[in-house]
């Protein structure tokens, strides 16, 4: 990103890490759709010169001196969000994304360079980076950093129950994940709201039960007529119109809960129903929170698919090769044609 | 309430109880803002002939066949909500206030007749009346089936933990509950947001530490700059604008809970602040619901003031007698003048 | 059962159904080792011509008066729990299971005659019955009464997350429906710990990673050397010998939860080891509890066996024609050659 | 402690500050029933000069290059648990008193020299220090790095809810701390089990309804016939006999939490008692942990203290002068007479 709305190389010095830190080049490269949001939109504000990107796979290629558990030469997985964890707010509760101050853990694309590079810097390696088994593709690997870890927030947030009804508003990648997590946490019936071809055929590879076309008309409206008249225990919100936050909470039934994971760009306030909220009283619980990141985090994401729970690769649409890949498929996500989920790039 | 806008006195039939049900005479009658909601606003839509009031404690005139645990004679406690218990909503873990459909445990003044009678009318008697012990006065315990319920269920919807900061927002008496809740679960600073001098002598003598008067500026900023530059751990939404809910979610820390058991009675949406909701990545949870009833929970209260932990009857600064009282009472809730919280009414 | 250790079969009036009850005729029963442990043992103490049997799926026969939901003809799922739902202990937050005292929700072959009849008495039939949709076999459906509701239930008590290392203790038929619902629930790793070869291949098929056999020496250390030395997040106590809850308490890290789902039929106490328990500060939680049951709980059983979540047919290893067919699934029981899992008897 | 069984003073080089610790000299010191354990039980196993004490209030008096919160001069508190903070088993949830492996986090007079010393060395000084406010005493202070915390942590680990019914078994100085905190976490009736009067009148003091002597009989029986007929709902378990585990299980109601802060020192079993755990299914969870340390924990402890909930200075019935204090202290907490709760000495 040299400004907002323009896209290009530039050269800069290769990072040099401190103690804790590692040095890592890139394996395999995911371009996200924040990415796109970032120098298209200017959602973070104006930013020059500065490196995209935050989905990546790589090999550590220097440590800092108090560096345990990683050398050069290893596989690893780098988390999109990678917070310092030391800190006073982690002591009070206050979950690690935020670690330091609102949102402080997403780090990458954002408060310092990316990782479309030929080389990017991770701080505390020990912490934040986690090894990669020789049994997972790049392909798997890649979605863990954002896809994966955000989707599987999504059913954590909405707090899926056994059997439970769930609706996922949105099947983009993270909305697909979003479903695979939901079944994967014992829902029984899941809506997934949506309408491209491929990402429907995914969401029912992924386990949802009955897709929703917000082109047949209102989506709320055609949950409730399917499911007996009735709200659904759980909502995840994964994307959709500017208007899905209040669509959620009409979605859920009394006492239902309402798992945001969508970044909502626009806008200066959020609307929530007054009436389908019960004028305040209607136990509908809202929650909503950026993807868990750090070590522990992508070790559980890597638990899962090196034991066959889940395959994100499924997800990957396009290949490219190389670091101008990254830009092919960020021109992609840009135009985003129908048939796109996500694009990889193999470096 | 004749009509919206009309109230009046009317003869009905002495109410008859099914085989489950109670007939209970008065014995103390408390007025609620939410009357004056009903009768003024039609904030439930139009009413003809209803009888309001949904604050009681009486005693027991007539009982159906199959209660066991009451008789003719007994003084009781009777809650707002009186909901049906044996339900499949109860059975699949939606709370017992919309045990049947959205708020149906608030039947009192809403779906039949309210409390303001000679005799009126409960459901399920063994399920929802509760024992008044002699050593509670008839003040604290007229409190109790809305005012001291919904107040601590501020504190249960926030999750108030021990030595954390908390801002009540909104000190009438439903508000100056949820300070005493708040203190007595253990929160350590508490902010209480109102500017009239009886109510700010109630807060502090209920557990609040600081007072915030939004004439003196955006409260918002008046408790970050006292809290170090912070948002606080928990906010209880108990009154206040319009934009309360806004106020509240700019007002908690990242990780932090919003409780609201404010009624909002007007507009098609409320709404969340996008930014300071984190782009909906801040994981501050909202949730928002009716006070709980039913007898458990009326015994639960009669304990806290038993044991000595709450007065809930200093709320009341204004006493009344017979059922007249009871007009003198909502006159004075309508007018609302600065040093009135509470009327009550003694038949 | 006529007398401890004698059974056969007598003849009783047919039974009456009270205003919400209903009168079933079996499909489909399975003995239950538990019915062993009453009938040989006498666990539940000397009964004399006591019906045996608590898993069911039939046809109902009769209905009282105010049953809404059920007519004669309807097929359905009969839980082995079946509560009064209107109670002051469910009302206090106790759950269902005990919602008169201490283990009363469980009645068939315990306080009342059980399933092994021609008809058999249903309690609250709109609380407690779930209709069984066409889709779903009656192998499927016989196995939802108490083995796949005991075993979901260990997950929801050890509360396994998403990506966690767990580790089921026996693995008999509810053994290894705790291990797919800790697969269904998002575990990782799962430590299946038995050894007979027909449970092994199906705890495989369920989702186990990797199984444990204490003919190889202390599961513990077998475990926790696999393991790279710690202890596991979630520990499932589903079987295994008289000191298995010592074993999960060792097995597990600090921090970690155990969920017991095994019925303790011998001996005044329980061990738990004091220095794995941290001389009482460990952080390791146990919980233990009767399966769920109810009409709820079944329909959401049966929503993940529509939604093709988990196959629990798979259990059933022995079918068997008619009413005497339950003869010689107890007798299976009671001898329990190694390549018994769980036997049918379709009526 | 030179040995097991033999206490004195010796002579020690002042500790060394790595980068981010702190030197600190005491103000207040106070000895506790676990240095007793320590040095004539051998609680710990033997140890040889190894400087006792975990209770402390100091001046800081000298840090490290890092340490950025704290200077030469500052009062602080200093937590018994004083843990690693930036570890991977913190990031996968486990607490963090066990961050680095089981109780790690207890560091002073157990891996390390304890607080009995000119000179201490604390770790980790920015997270495990708390600045003392001076319109707190020494007194009130000195109680919070263990008594104070681990009693707070009864009430949280039984999860005490607004109205309910607690046991707390043992009024030593932790199980007073645990009848306050139950009190401010909004218990209604508080059975304490205790004898000795001093501790019953600050039992009382501090929140407790009812006094139940163990002289007078069964503490189980005794409970439960004033609860009429019924368990309770909490149990805290802070002392009391070798089998108060189990008393505990027969106390609680279905449903009902158990929380442990009382260290068992012997034995290599605890015992669960079979029929009163419903043979595994009752529903009674059992939680037990080592008191919450840090600088977080303390910096709540003392919002609730100069907040006025609760005064734990109270606790202190014998104040000594100087170092040699403690072993006056210490050597009455050995003899323990009668009307001994804590004693404290000033520095």
């Amino acid at each position: 990103m040299l400004k907002i709305g323009a896209t290009g190389w530039i050269e800069k010095e290769k990072p040099r890490p401190g103690p804790l830190d590692a040095i890592v080049a890139p394996l395999a490269l995911a371009p996200c759709t924040s990415d796109i949001h970032t120098v298209y939109a200017g959602a973070l504000g104006d930013r020059h010169n500065l490196i995209l990107g935050h989905e990546a796979v790589g090999r550590v290629v220097e440590v800092g001196s108090e560096v345990r558990d990683f050398k050069p030469g290893d596989r690893v997985v780098v988390p999109a969000i990678t917070p310092e964890w030391r800190t006073q707010d982690i002591q009070q509760g206050i979950p690690h994304q935020h670690s330091e101050s609102l949102l402080s853990g997403w780090k990458f694309s954002n408060t310092k360079d990316g990782v479309f590079a030929e080389f990017f810097h991770v701080n505390d390696a020990d912490m934040n980076l986690a090894a990669l088994p020789d049994r997972i593709t790049l392909e798997q690997a890649c979605m863990m950093p954002d896809m994966m870890t955000t989707g599987f927030h999504g059913a954590e947030l909405a707090d899926v129950q056994f059997g439970a009804v769930v609706a996922v508003i949105g099947i983009g990648p993270v909305g697909l994940m979003a479903v695979a997590a939901s079944a994967l946490r014992g829902a029984g019936r899941i809506f997934a709201v949506g309408s491209r071809p491929k990402c429907v055929e995914l969401a029912l590879g992924y386990g949802a039960t009955d897709i929703i076309n917000y082109k047949n008309g209102d989506i709320v409206r055609q949950v409730v007529d399917l499911n007996r008249g009735k709200g659904v225990d759980h909502v995840i919100v994964a994307g959709g119109p500017e208007n899905v936050l209040s669509q959620a909470v009409s979605l859920a039934r009394p006492g239902g809960s309402i798992g945001n994971i969508n970044y909502f760009g626009e806008g200066a306030m959020l609307e929530i129903p007054r009436l389908d909220w019960g004028c305040g009283m209607a136990h509908k619980s809202i929650r909503g929170g950026l993807c868990p990141g750090g070590r522990g985090r992508m070790e559980r994401m890597i638990a899962l698919v090196a034991h066959g729970r889940v395959d994100p690769g499924k997800l990957i649409t396009h290949k490219f090769q190389g670091l101008e890949g990254v830009e092919a498929g960020l021109a992609l996500m840009k135009d985003k044609p129908a048939e796109v989920i996500k694009p990889l790039a193999l470096i």
